[in-house]
């Protein structure tokens, strides 16, 4: 098979896009495919102080390396969740590229915070990924914020998103739906959030991880196990391979049909945690009720 | 396994309903579901004249079977659509059904008023399903109207229903999502139209169908090969499998959450067709144009 825009052999075939890649272009064509997604939503520009969370898995490495390659200003953030071998092994793998980068990575550690992960689940019995997602999203504002940073950025690609759109979708969870957009605006305390990789699969991401030698955490987090999103992952993909194109028209039209309609119908958080400041429903907002448990 | 009323031997089992039955409790859990998704919606009562579209396959043989069964006031209509073997064997099937329970059973042949499908396909190269389809609703309300009905029915179930919210939801196509409910009131010239066994499955319809002993075209028809619809009931049913209870919850959020809000965006049709009074787009309905090629 022929490099559809060189020529030359073709290492990587993508249906979606009718088109096959040599290693060269390929990257051309990721580049090209995150500064679409970007400018689509304008979601930042090379002025703006960009932060990337990072776990240390193939996505956020392979984001963080990209905006890196692209000119972009941008620091990284990892939370070490305090997981046993895991978090240490990812806060590792995070640190080396950041210092073979020359670029400036802010740690968070939910030991020194008083809430690792475990011992939250063991305390609370929630659901481990549930939890872990709002303890993240605090940590990500609060050093966005604190740091004076436009963006904060993260490594979703277009499974996770639509993993998540079809999930609420199933059960018409209209207050997420609300909510699922590559770009959330600065509102009620919140920092700009931003998803440049909206557009690239979880695949196309691997494949620039691999050509890139990006040494990534290949381990999965031992609480995700069973995650319902992987199961929704599988039939999209299945779908995808039958009508290849679809995943990103179910996202696109998404925006483009339905959320306006939703939008209308949002209501806002107006309740700041009466501790730290950060919107919440209740009077605390969640961190602050975990650290006085 | 046991018969989870009454305790006998059960011959069917129902993950979703989280029961098993035996032979006579599940034609009373069928009746009940039918009832209940009657009543949901206020579809109907034994005081109304209701019209069936049957097409000879198992789920509107099952339905006008139940309906009956149920003691409502209710008479066929089979529309032979001019294919082949296929047609004629599905209006002696309907025919032989009507005989049996001594039922009034109405029918339109699609060659005496000059479009049969094959010749419509030939013509128009359009989509079989979706020019048919609109055939079939045209003298669905035509027969309806002019019969002095009440209600139109149809033998949809819960996999037609919830594959095609899955594939009007994949496209966000907004104008199609708008329609999408087991009632559509009388409007704008359009008769009420009710899917009663919108609550039961493919596989619960059969096994009625089955336990019934309902002579039923096995055939499908040769234009429906390849339609997509049976790929989306595929990755719905695997879903349901890993959790049951999904696509009844899809379709039933759908109408609590989503359809009110879609509702108010409704636009409606006002246009009426110059030849025979049916709401159109155009000038001239579907029919009367095909019936001018």
């Amino acid at each position: 098979m022929k490099c559809t825009r060189c020529k030359k052999e073709a290492e990587v075939e993508l249906k979606s896009h009718n088109a096959a890649f040599c290693r060269d272009c390929f990257l051309e064509f990721f580049y090209r495919q995150i500064t679409k997604g970007i400018k689509q939503f304008k979601m930042f520009s090379k002025k703006d102080r960009l932060l990337v969370a990072v776990s240390g898995g193939k996505d956020s490495m392979a984001l963080w390396d990209a905006l890196i390659e692209l000119g972009y200003n941008v620091e990284g953030l990892f939370i070490n969740l305090g997981i046993d071998k895991f978090s240490d092994a990812a806060e590792e793998k995070v640190k080396a590229f950041a210092s073979s980068k020359g670029v400036k990575l802010n740690i968070v550690d939910l030991k020194k915070e008083g809430i690792p992960i475990p011992e939250v689940v063991k305390k609370t019995r929630k659901v481990p990924c549930a939890i872990c997602g709002q303890i993240k999203r605090y940590y990500f504002n609060k050093v966005g914020l604190d740091g004076g940073f436009d963006v904060l950025i993260t490594g979703h690609n277009l499974d996770d998103e639509t993993s998540r759109l079809f999930s609420n979708t199933l059960h018409w969870k209209i207050e997420y739906l609300q909510d699922q957009k590559p770009l959330l605006p600065s509102e009620n305390g919140l920092l700009r959030k931003a998803k440049p990789m909206w557009r690239l699969t979880e695949f196309e991401t691997a494949v620039y991880a691999f050509f890139r030698k990006i040494d990534y955490l290949e381990m999965s987090c031992p609480f995700s196990k069973g995650a319902t999103f992987s199961q929704y992952k599988r039939h999209l993909n299945a779908i995808e391979y039958e009508s290849p194109g679809t995943k990103i028209d179910f996202y696109q039209s998404f925006f483009k049909n339905m959320l306006p309609i939703l939008e209308e119908k949002r209501e806002k958080v107006v309740n700041f945690c009466k501790n730290c400041g950060y919107p919440t429903f209740g009077e605390l907002c969640t961190v602050c009720r975990l650290k006085m448990l």
